[in-house]
């Protein structure tokens, strides 16, 4: 029989299809996306538990003259699907194919890029707003989870959003999941509303109220609103979102697509800021996905069948997590700090082991950071690894709250440098430039696992200042390395006499890889200490060869190349000089190895420019 | 008579003062700030509003074994006061004298330094868990304004620290304004709660409360709180602050130091973490600050008698409010978005002539930046005037929402640079460094008013990218520059032989001191853009003279000195090279003259040195 999902080319195909074939549709949607994403990679569970509602809202909604927001993006696959993008499907997250976040430059169904979380009613306001001055009438809407309230952005909107008229609709897909399990005062608000029968809160009542609608017209509707108020009054206690100026729906069931469709219907007449909030969850109809959705979150192409994925090597997050427990182990005063990502940083054993001393704050970087601020004005010693791209969403509380006060927190950045599929938002680029102009801040990178195991003794118990140390995603190791680490020191890799070249991190074993095909005498530092700079070796090898070059996996201005060419210029020190950096200009999705090429980093591009 | 504030020489003399002696005491300190801040400035109108509420707080607590946290810290005067810096007050916000803010360094009693607003709940949660670590038991309290709550790091600490146990004290000091009054939906939260008579949040309530309380022992306040639990369950509508996971107590009036002590006594007692809701007149005491507190927040010296300060001229932010004007009356698409700072920004005209196009997002910058993303994916043209210490908490904002979409956001950066006497937290001096590696931003800064409103005409009516503008406190003008500007054009300010001076801003004029007094043929080349920069007059120039500085209002690394040394390396211009910037380590409070002069960029010092 020929698929229904082969025949939504668009949104409008939904327009007529009954509730039996939108429901024939979502479980088509699940197989494709079951299949597709084995093979591709992805995000997994998060899009199978938006099945329903992505239908339901394609089936309310017209988009593109509505607006829909995805918060952080990484649920948008189902509306890619019914949006014209199924064909490009299994290019998802590869170099030149579909992104695996919403992009206005891949469709103009895609309203707002996201990638961070917590951005999406900022955004939607913004948009509300200038339509309402514009005198339009499209409707605006953004999707989020529950993780995504973790999120102080989300309080700011809703604080602005919730004291105006400006209709807005906020649905909250609660699935009691970040990636990990969610946690906090709201999750358990949440968790209080989940369990509460209320009028528009129970199951029942919204299917008593949706047996009422087909039959009535608009003034029964009215009626309806008029006894649903008196309902609300008399037995609902205020919610955090009523208290925030939102008139509260929920909790729906998010895979029931009737009762979603009759509920956005209901929240797109309302005609002023209104949350509605679903239960979904995540993984949904992928029985793999449904009890593991932490490994389904985001996830490497798997066998379908079995869920299995290929079994994973020892990567820097791994090691960092191990190695935290050994640290924790022999000091009582190491503490750890997640944003959420107790999984993805390596810290899931530790969380086991020492409860205590572990701080999932949520995606809440902002306050991880000042809380960290705090735990070490105490005496502690708070560690907290942050991907690169969302540490930057903590620059002033690292700047404001620990470097000025020059305070004792260890900052592990973990995918620094080019992330690879996740794209533009999440490259780990900037954080050099971020970082080095910051007071008291060291910068450390390690070029091999044992390494940043060494780094992170140092930085622990024999350090007093705030202090970063940028590793890679994955396991890229420069051959040969030591262990060997000494603070403001750089390692002569290989001695030279031809050229220098400065490299750090990841980018130590691409010197290496040039060096062998350069075809000249190579000088290789490393820079183990990026912040404070090894002066006095840069000079003498430049000294020496009269010719450097600088490699690094950042942006250029800002970053290492930048240090370095000051330090040449300032003390007069005439050579050759280039420098190896990613442009200030947004970097793509693709393998790393892709997108080194795209940027002339690859061993063969430098070669031949040297 | 002999005053009892001259024999308040710690916290430890307030334990044994009658209530009537306390409240003479809260009149001596009210004098004491009027005539002190009349005479040094400094922000009078909040320290007035928490006389009460400090001398209750150090009569109930023990500093420096307890710690209290001031949320931005500007009203942490009266506590100085009492922790034995009276005698220094004069020096307040001077070069070498006290900090109008709280710092660790300056006093124990100072339990974290603050500055930015928000910050507080975080460090608080920290060294309480830290604390709770120890097995201690000290108290730990957050002190903070209903404009803090704008911002939203304060619910990502709150969602954090409420489903603890973790004994935690926030007092809420409710004066229903910011700077100027306090925006949106938390604010109309509190006004009706403010409104609402309840149980211990009625003054009555706490009245008879109060009666209780002297005469009773243990037993009788247990009953008490049983009592009280089954009025609040049975009367009392859940608040925000419940919803998030604490005990709510309030209102209170914040300026009856006997309700105030009872209160405290009651929530230090609670042991789990607990707001207590204080009302307070800001300015309190004082009839013009009363009467205008938003000019009276952050004063410079002034007449006591009468209130006023010497008519200010004109300045950048003056002029910038005046160039919206006219900008916003020529295009419809114009609107303004501030972050609680329409005063200080210029935009207090703006808000009156365009009432819809002006959106105040209270202390949220982080929202502010991606609303304004919103707006400008709708068709308008956001312009943002953040002061560039503040524009800083919305980093991730403006590289994910705006730099990488390459939305047409304008942001004015006020307070580009020293600010002076606010210090350390409040330095504009990392602005250019954290923007210029950002993917598509434009960074411009005038030399001139004129300048500053031909800039501002472009980046609205003739850009459609992201473009910040950055621009000093006060109104320092370079010598007869003209207004013109071309982006991406360097301005040869003066032509000369023997030495280019390369600088930006408030520093072009710094460089025509220098070449007065350098004795040389000095070529002074002005850089209205930063980014992108005009490479071909700064290679053409070095070239000319064989000898380059720079001098900016930044600090070294990641500046504009590190730009022009990588240009010049990199097309291997040989010349000599000396920057001229703030180091990157913290820069105190003082006058910006005193200020350069201690970094070495007065003109003297810099002319001493080429």
């Amino acid at each position: 029989m020929d698929k229904l999902l082969n025949k939504i080319n668009s949104p409008a195909d939904l327009k007529g299809l009954t509730n039996d074939e939108l429901n024939i549709l979502c479980r088509e949607i699940r197989e494709f996306l079951i299949d597709s994403v084995s093979e591709t990679g992805g995000h997994l569970a998060s899009n199978l538990g938006v099945v329903e509602l992505t239908v339901a809202l394609h089936t309310v909604f017209n988009v593109p003259e509505d607006k829909i927001i995805f918060d952080v993006g990484h649920q948008s696959y189902v509306h890619k699907l019914l949006t014209g993008r199924k064909e490009l499907f299994h290019t998802l997250r590869q170099f030149g194919g579909l992104s695996g976040f919403p992009k206005s430059s891949e469709s103009e169904s895609d309203a707002f890029n996201t990638g961070h979380s917590s951005t999406s009613i900022s955004a939607a306001l913004g948009i509300a707003r200038g339509r309402d001055l514009d005198g339009a009438s499209y409707n605006v809407i953004s999707v989020f989870g529950d993780g995504a309230l973790t999120g102080g952005m989300m309080y700011e909107a809703m604080n602005d959003a919730g004291h105006t008229k400006t209709p807005l609709i906020l649905i909250l897909n609660d699935n009691a999941m970040s990636i990990s399990k969610n946690v906090g005062a709201v999750s358990k608000h949440l968790r209080k509303l989940r369990s509460q029968p209320a009028y528009f809160r129970s199951k029942q009542a919204v299917e008593s109220f949706l047996k009422l609608i087909p039959l009535v017209g608009k003034p029964a509707v009215t009626l309806i609103k008029h006894i649903k108020r008196f309902f609300r009054r008399l037995v609902i206690p205020t919610t955090l979102f009523d208290d925030l100026g939102f008139r509260y729906m929920g909790p729906v069931d998010g895979h029931n697509i009737k009762s979603l469709i009759t509920c956005l219907e209901y929240a797109r007449d309302e005609q002023r800021p209104v949350l509605l909030h679903i239960q979904t969850k995540k993984g949904k109809g992928y029985i793999p996905a449904e009890n593991n959705p932490q490994k389904f979150h985001g996830i490497s192409a798997f066998d379908k069948t079995t869920g299995q994925t290929k079994s994973s090597k020892e990567t820097y997050s791994s090691r960092f997590g191990s190695a935290m427990l050994r640290l924790a182990e022999a000091n009582p005063k190491v503490t750890a700090i997640t944003g959420a990502m107790p999984d993805g940083t390596g810290l899931n054993e530790f969380h086991k082991r020492f409860k205590n001393r572990f701080f999932d704050v949520g995606i809440a970087e902002q306050h991880g950071v000042t809380l960290s601020a705090g735990l070490a004005k105490a005496g502690y010693i708070p560690v907290i690894p942050l991907y690169s791209s969302f540490l930057q969403r903590a620059y002033d509380q690292t700047l404001h709250d620990v470097c000025l006060q020059n305070l004792h927190v260890v900052f592990p950045i973990d995918r620094a440098g080019i992330v690879g599929a996740d794209g533009e938002t999440h490259q780990g680029i900037y954080d050099i430039s971020y970082l080095a102009h910051m007071p008291n801040m060291t910068i450390l990178s390690p070029a091999s696992l044992d390494q940043l195991e060494n780094m992170l003794d140092f930085a622990v118990n024999s350090f007093n200042a705030p202090i970063a140390i940028r590793y890679p995603r994955g396991s890229a190791q420069a051959d040969g390395i030591t262990s060997g680490f000494t603070l403001g020191k750089a390692q002569i890799i290989s001695e030279g006499t031809d050229i220098t070249i400065i490299a750090s991190g990841r980018m130590v074993k691409r010197a290496q890889e040039v060096a062998k095909i350069a075809g000249k005498s190579v000088e290789i530092i490393a820079l183990p200490t990026i912040k404070p700079m090894d002066e006095a070796a840069v000079i003498s090898s430049a000294m020496k060869t009269g010719s450097v070059i600088t490699i690094e996996d950042n942006v250029k201005t800002g970053g290492i190349g930048s240090m370095i060419a000051t330090i040449l210029k300032e003390n007069q020190i005439e050579c050759k000089f280039k420098i190896f950096a990613f442009p200030d200009s947004p970097v793509t999705h693709g393998s790393i190895d892709e997108l080194d090429k795209l940027y002339g980093l690859d061993a063969a591009s430098i070669a031949s420019k040297i």
